[in-house]
C-alpha cells in the first residue's frame, strides 16, 4: 500500500520530518511518499496562506504520476480536503480530522494545542465543519510560529506543554491534540509532562488511511465530493484541465 | 467610491450581467469594476473549482492596480472570502453573506435556491462559518447548472420558481434568496411569482458593501483576519509575494 | 426617503441625540424623523420597560400621520420589533440585529458591550431570536445605567473601552458592538482606543434601512409578520383598532 | 392558596373555561381567580396582540388587589413573562413552559399543536427562550383561530387529532402538549383517540405552580427578573408607576 | 398515594435521609417508600457504579410487591431511568430532570453543585439527553464524597455554598440545584447563604410525581419507552423475565 | 495483539458471527476473541435490555482471565461502554462510534439503518453523546427484529437497502452505517446495491482498535473514566469488588 503525506507548506525538512514519522508508524507493507507542493508558502499560518496551500496540494498530488493507495493531508486546521476528495477516488484523510477522531475514543473531550492565536478560529471552523466539534473542549496557541517550532523544538515543547496543561485544568479537556503537523515527533514528550494521551495528526491519519483501504471503503461520489463535471479550465491552472 | 466585483468563474459575459446588475443598484458616485479571474473554470459548482477560484479571486483582485474601495466575491457559497479578507484592507462582501443578512431583516426564515444540488452542501457549510445558519429554512436546488441559467432564462426560471415555491409551503421560507451570481436580475420576476421577498446577493451586496464604506467600517484586523505574515513564497504562487 | 427612528424610552433628549446620529450619517435625500414613545419608562432597563416599550413604539408609529418608508427602532436588546413587522408594509430594522449583522461583516466574532448587567440576558436572547448569536463571543455590561450614559460621557467611554478591551483580549472579540441606543456617537472615540471596528447599531440601522427601500425589499407577509387579523380590540388599546 | 390565572386575551368566556379547567385540578385548599385583561384583542393570534396581551396581563395582575401566591399566564406561546416574573415576588408560570416541561417527564420528544399556521413561530421561539426546545418534534398547526375553537369544538377536536397524529408518526413525538388556553379540557379525548399522553397547559400550570408554593420556592432576583428599577414613567403607563 | 423513592447506592442512611425529606414535602395521603438497591455499591461516584445502580434500581423496585403509583430515581446524574419508563406503566420521575426542570421556572440560569468533579461529565450528559442542558450555566463540583457528604454536613455545606457563590457571580446562574442525592435538606440552609433559590431533586420530584398521578399522566407507550419485547433472558438476570 | 470483541445479547451464534466478521479484517498478528455475556436478553432492543448488557459486557470482561490489549462493545448504540472505559486500562471501541467515525472520513453525512424503531432513539442519543451526531443525517429503522435479522437474512437484506436508498435520496446520507452488530457481513451486497460506502461498525472497530494499539494510545483517566475508586459493593455484584 502506498500513501501520500502531502505537505501544506513548502519547507522541504518539515515534508521530510513529517514523512519519517508517518513511516514510523506505517505497518509492513506500506510505503510512505512524503510530498512538497510546487508553490506556496514556507509556512501556512492563515486563510491566505491556506487557500494557497488548498491548491498547491491537490496540484501537487494531481502531478504525482504512480499509483498510490491514500492521501493525507498534512496541515492542521487547512482548508482543501473537500477539493482532493473530488478529485481522487482512493481516501482522502485530513490530520485535522484523523487527531480529533482518534481522541474521541480516548476521553470525554479533547482540547487541540496550535502554533499562532492566529490559526486558532481557521481550526475551530474546520472541526466545526467535519462535525467533530462537539467534544472539543478548546483550541488553544502556544504562540510560537511554524518554523520557530521547527527550529527550537525545546521551546515549542515547553509552550505546548504548558497550553496542555492549562486546557486539561482549565478547560477540562482529557486528550491533547497535536495542532500543527510540525509537531510530529512531540506526542511522547508532551504526554509524559501532561500524563494524558497526546494524539499527533500524522501517525492518526495513517493508520486511519490503512484502515480505510484495508475495510476497501473510499469517498463517496454520490453527491457532495462526486468527480467535478468537465470544465473548460484556462490559464495557469490549466493543468488540472483532464 | 469604486467597488470591485469579482466573478468566481472565467466566463466573462457572466461578469458582465453581475456587473451590471450591481452598478443598476449602487447609488451615484459608484463605480462598479467587474473582474474575472485570469484562471479557473468557466463555471464553479463544487469543492475543486471554488477552491481554485478562491485563488484566483484573491489574484485578480491584488492584480487590479486602481485604488478601491470595497470587494464583492460575486459566487455563492465558495471558498476564498477569509483570504480576501487577510489580503485587504478594505471591506470584503461576499453575496452568500449578502444575501442571507438582508433577507433575516425581512422574515422569520430565508431559503437558498441555488443550481446543482452538488453544491448544496457547500452552500450550508459556507452559512454555517458565517453564522448566518440559524434562520436558513433550507438550501434547495433547482437542478440547472450554471451555464444552462446563463443560457436558458426562461427554463431557469420555471425551476426556481419552482423549488421557491417548495420552501415556502414545505420549508416555511419566508424570504428567497437566489443561490447564484449567474441568477442575478431574476429577483423581480420569482418575487411577483412567489409573493414573498427575493434577495439577490450582488445587489444586496452592493449596498452593504456601500454602508460599510460610508461607516467608515473595514475588516478586523486584530486577529482572524490579520494582514498575512511575510513569508517565503515560491513557484507559480510567487506573484503574491511583496 | 422618511425614516423613522423611535426610540424605546421617553428621554427626549436621547431622542434627539439618536436622530442627529442618524442623520449624520444618511444620504442626501433621507430625512430622518426621531420619534419619542407618548408613555413608557425615562430609560428601559428591564423586562417589564422593554415590554411597555414595545407597545409604546407601535403606538408611536401608528399615530405617525405623514408618509414614511422605513422604521428603525432605537432600543438595544429590547423587545418589539416583530409586532411591528406585522403592523407594517415598510421595513423595520432593530438596533440589534444592525449592529450584529454589519458586525459579521467586519470579523470572525463580536461582542456587544450595554449598559447594565440585569440587561445582558435580554440582548443574548434577542440575538438568539434573530439567528444572530453564533458569532457573538460575549454581552458584556459596563455597568452604567442609561441615564449616567446620558450625563456622565466620560465615565461611559471609560467604562465601555474597558469593557471593550476584555472582549477583545479574552472573550475574543473582533469587532465591538455599542448595546444601547444613547451610545451612539461614542464608536469613533472607542474605536481608536480599543483598535477594533465598532459598530453603532443606530448608524447601521439607518444605511440598511435605506438598502432596503433601495432594493425594493420589505418584510414578508406570508407567515409570521402577516398583518394580523381583524380583531375586536378593546380598553386603552383601542386606538389600536383599525 | 391562591393562584391568578390571567388569560391572554379579553374574551371573558374563555377565561371563565381557563379558571374552571384550573380549579378542577387544583388542589383542596388552592383558589384560582381567573381574570380577563382590561384591554386587548379578543383573540390573540400574532406578535402584535400578543405584544399588548403582556402588558395587558401584567396590568390586569397589579390592579388585582388581594393577596395571591402565584400567577399562571394561560396564553400559548406569548411573550410578556419575563415582564412578570420582574414585578412580582410569587412565582409566575407560563402555560407554554409548564406544557413543555410536563411533556418532557413522560416521553422522549413532544408535539404541540397549536391554531393557525402564523402562531407557530412564536410558539417555536418562546420555547426555544425557555430552553424547552431540544426535545420538541414539532410544532404544528390544527388551522383553527381560537374563536373558532370556542365556538366549533367537534370540528376544533378532529382537527387536533389529525394533526397530533401526524406528528407522532412523522414527526416521532411520544407526547402532545395542546397548543391553546382555549384547548382546555378536550386533553382527554384527544389521549383516548392518539393513544398517547396528551398535556393541557392550563392544568399542568396549576400542579407546577403549587408545586412551587410548597416547596418555598419564587423567582430568583439576582439578575434577569430583578426588580425594575425605579423609574420616571409617564403616559398611559403611569399607572405601572408606584 | 404512593412513591417508592429508590436509592441509587447501598448505603441505607442516605436511603432513610432521602425518604424523610421526600416526606416532609409530600401531600397528605401520599406514602413514601424508601428502597435501597439489594446490591451495588455504597455510593456512586462514575459509570461503572452508575451503570450497576441502574440495573439495581429496576431490579429493586421490580421486586417490590406492594402497588404504587410513581417512582423516583433519587441519585443525580445516574443511568437507568430510561429502563425503569419501559419497565413500568406509573410515572418515573429522576431528580436531575426535577431539579432542572424546576430550576428553569425560577431564574434565567441555573448551575448544579455537585460532589466529585469526576461526576460533572456525567450530569452534563444527563441533562443534555434530557432536553434540560440550555439554560444550564454550569455544573461545579464541591470535591467532597457522597460518603463525606452524610458524615461532614458542615464541611460539605461550606464547600457547597462556596461553588455556589461561583456558579453565581461568575456563570451567571440564577438558581441553584442540589447535585447529590444526599445533599436533600441542606437546600434550606444554602439558599440563605447564597441568596438564589436552591432546588433540592428529591423534593422537587415529589411534587412532579404527585402532580403527573394527579393530572392522570404517566410515560408514553408509543416508542422508546415501550414495555419490553418479550425475551428469553438468562443467568443471573433469569429474575427479570416474566 | 489479543482484542476482546464482546457481543452484548446471549445469542452464542451472533458473538460467533461477530467475531468471524472480526477476524476477517483484522491484521495478521491479532487475534480476535469473541465473548458471549453470562447473562442477559437474546437480543437487546430497547432500554431495559440495554442497561442489562451493558452491566453483562463489564462483567464477561472482568471474568476474562488472560491478557488482552483492546475490548469492542459489539452493539449498536447501547448503553455501558463508559464503564468499560473507567473499569479497563486499554482502549474500549464501541461499534456506533466505530462506524460513524469512519463514516465521517468518506462522505459530508452518513445515515444509520438500524433494527425497530424503537431503537432510534437510543442510537440518535448514543451518537450525540459521542459527538458524532452533527453529520448524521437520519437513523432509519428496517422493522426486522435482531433475531430476525439472524434467521431471514434475505428478507433483512432487502429491508436495509430499502431504508438505505430513502437515506440517500431524501435523507441526502452519502455514507451508510449498518446499526446493528448482527448486520456484520451484510456490507458489501448492501454498497453493491446502494451505490454509496457502507460502513459496518464491528470491522470499522477492528481497525480502530489496532490503531489506537499500535499508536500506543488508551483511554484517559484524568477525569470521567478515572479507575473508579475503592467502594463497598455487596449483593451480587460483590463479583466487581476488588
Amino acid at each position: 500500500m502506498r500513501i501520500l503525506v502531502v505537505n501544506v507548506n513548502t519547507t522541504e525538512s518539515i515534508t521530510q520530518a513529517i514523512a519519517r514519522s508517518a513511516q514510523a508508524v506505517a505497518s509492513a507493507g506500506t510505503e510512505i511518499v512524503g510530498l512538497t507542493p510546487f508553490f506556496g508558502a514556507d509556512s501556512v499560518e492563515g486563510n491566505f496562506e491556506s487557500y494557497l496551500a488548498a491548491i498547491a496540494v491537490m496540484d501537487r498530488v494531481m502531478s504525482y504520476d504512480q499509483p498510490f493507495d491514500a492521501v493525507i493531508q498534512a496541515g492542521y486546521g487547512e482548508h482543501g480536503r473537500e477539493g482532493l476528495q473530488e478529485l481522487l477516488n482512493v481516501p482522502v484523510v485530513d490530520i485535522t480530522d484523523a487527531a480529533a477522531s482518534t481522541a474521541m475514543f480516548l476521553g470525554h473531550a479533547y482540547s487541540v494545542v496550535t502554533t499562532l492565536d492566529r490559526t486558532v478560529p481557521l481550526i475551530e471552523d474546520r472541526l466545526k465543519l467535519s462535525g467533530l466539534w462537539d467534544r472539543c473542549a478548546s483550541v488553544r496557541a502556544s504562540g510560537l510560529a511554524v518554523l520557530e517550532l521547527e527550529h527550537e523544538p525545546q521551546r515549542a515543547l515547553e509552550a505546548i506543554v504548558q497550553q496542555a496543561e492549562l486546557a486539561v485544568t482549565q478547560d477540562k479537556a482529557e486528550v491533547i491534540c497535536l495542532g500543527c503537523g510540525g509537531m510530529a515527533g512531540l506526542d511522547e514528550q508532551i504526554r509524559r509532562r501532561t500524563g494524558v494521551p497526546v494524539v499527533d495528526g500524522v501517525t492518526a491519519a495513517v493508520t486511519i488511511a490503512e484502515s480505510l483501504v484495508r475495510l476497501g471503503l473510499s469517498t463517496s461520489k454520490v453527491r457532495t465530493y462526486a468527480t467535478p463535471r468537465p470544465k473548460q479550465i484556462i490559464g495557469w491552472a490549466e493543468r488540472f484541465a483532464r
